[in-house]
């Protein structure tokens, strides 16, 4: 029998992160929900999940600070643990209730009360201002808890939350798409273990059969990151480390800094970059990491992987 | 009469902001609480404040990235806005409570109720879990209204807040530096309107003689802020905009990104740098400005201060 894939997230079940997992590697992996993004990255370090998936970057609000704090990983808590791959999570909201408590045409002046991450109240402002004006609102934790929560009710209340976490609680959608901004996207990291044979052969060592058939047909875009401090005594340094990735041909394609947990107001740099030739990244990654070491305090690859 | 100094800030009164301005332009200025970052750069660009004074960064929990998002400036709301100048203040909490309900030595088990924003629990985890363990907290927006609350109570309540508040709330200090960690540092950024004569001429033109006694023995490190965006079909382009800081001898102290409010994974880069040679940035800036319009979609320069 064919071991199963375990792959965690931060829960609770029916999360933005559930879903990502579910997307990118399907029904048949066994998830595990974690209370946070430290223990995601833990289990996999552990082996106790062959893959992690963590959100990084959203395209409205910017880097999930907790992520890159964790990847700087000051005190070497998951030496082992590489960047395999990247999947791309749009944000669509919906207005979720319990089956047959409204019947169509919906009449939402009837809701008694709304449930919601607060966040998501600002996401869905042009239809809650012009369907559901005036009705009680209560912040909860999070979209999918408020999912949860209106599950159980015995009022006509209803929940704004994911159409993902509807069919997990066994919720109707009543509308969908109700956010202002249809381009909401929250892109996010798979993680593995570097040291695992488990996952060295598996499926994300093979992209173009992985859940992304459209990349067969077209070159794969490889994608590297890098962390690295620069000493603080030395003027130009980041502009040192930064030429160092041009001059081997790779393409930054994003910067982020953090501080760096151990001084203040030094950095832990993360560059993102991409060859400009298709298959020759490996080489300018070796190169690379051994030049950064002259200028750099510490350096770090933290994977490569096609996107 | 000397006309006073306009300065804004996000209030409340007593907020760390409030702290700031106070540090930076003493008791004489004008100072004008506002609800929100944006107001305080409207104020600044409609010439109603002289001045705003508003956080960048914090030495444990890096960018605010609230304040980078308006400097971004995507619909030019504050075109006229430049950074002159920058403060340091140190984050100190303190126990307070209402003067005389408790008397020396302090009972600290004797407070009834615990007041503070949420992220000062976890600041002061040490002194909480020796001393008031146990006690019941009570969250609320900031810990200036922490001391506010606290202030109007007739319970034997505390809050955990500035020294600053306790004296614009008239609350003992029971302790003081019960935070566990000593250096949590945020910077402000002061910020004015360069078409404004009032400033032009002001004590920010010659930060030699203006609360910075100390500058006066030493040199002055000039600090400028630029902001690009670069073209998304252009690889390279970022790594070019920041060789050519290098070319100019410009020394990049800081980069920060964020998303650009405009297309989905396009950004803005705020790069932050230092002439090699002191005195000689004006000109440098200038050439810096002039060449990244040739690989940028837009570039502005944020201003160049003494700090």
């Amino acid at each position: 029998m064919e071991r199963r894939i375990k792959v965690t997230f931060l829960g609770p079940v029916a999360s933005f992160s559930h879903q990502a997992a579910v997307e990118f590697f399907g029904e048949s992996a066994e998830l595990l929900p974690r209370i946070s993004f430290a223990h995601t990255l833990s289990a996999v370090q552990q082996n106790e999940a062959d893959y992690a998936i963590i959100p990084c970057e959203n395209s409205t609000n910017g880097a999930v600070v907790q992520t890159f704090d964790l990847l700087a990983d000051p005190n070497n808590f998951y030496r082992d643990v590489k960047v395999c791959g990247a999947h791309y999570l749009t944000v669509h909201h919906c207005l979720l209730a319990r089956r047959s408590v409204f019947t169509r045409p919906y009449d939402y002046g009837s809701v008694t009360k709304l449930y919601t991450h607060p966040q998501a109240w600002g996401q869905c402002e042009s239809f809650l201002g012009a369907d559901l004006k005036g009705i009680e609102r209560q912040d909860v934790s999070s979209t999918s808890k408020a999912a949860d929560i209106v599950s159980k009710d015995t009022e006509r209340s209803a929940a704004i939350a994911s159409r993902f976490s509807a069919g997990h609680y066994g919720l109707e959608v009543l509308k969908e798409h109700i956010e202002d901004k249809g381009d909401n996207i929250t892109r996010f990291l798979v993680l593995r273990n570097s040291g695992s044979e488990c996952t060295e052969s598996g499926p994300l060592s093979d992209p173009i059969n992985f859940r992304t058939p459209e990349l067969s047909t077209s070159p794969v875009a490889r994608k590297t990151l890098i962390s690295f401090t620069v000493r603080q005594d030395t003027p130009g340094a980041l502009a040192d480390a930064l030429l160092i990735f041009k001059s081997y041909g790779m393409n930054l394609t994003s910067i982020n800094s953090r501080p760096s947990q151990k001084k203040n107001w030094q950095y832990v740099f993360f560059v993102e970059c991409q060859g400009a030739t298709l298959g020759e990244d490996d080489k300018a990654v070796a190169e690379i990491l051994y030049r950064l070491q002259s200028v750099t305090e510490k350096c770090r690859h933290l994977g490569t992987w096609s996107e």
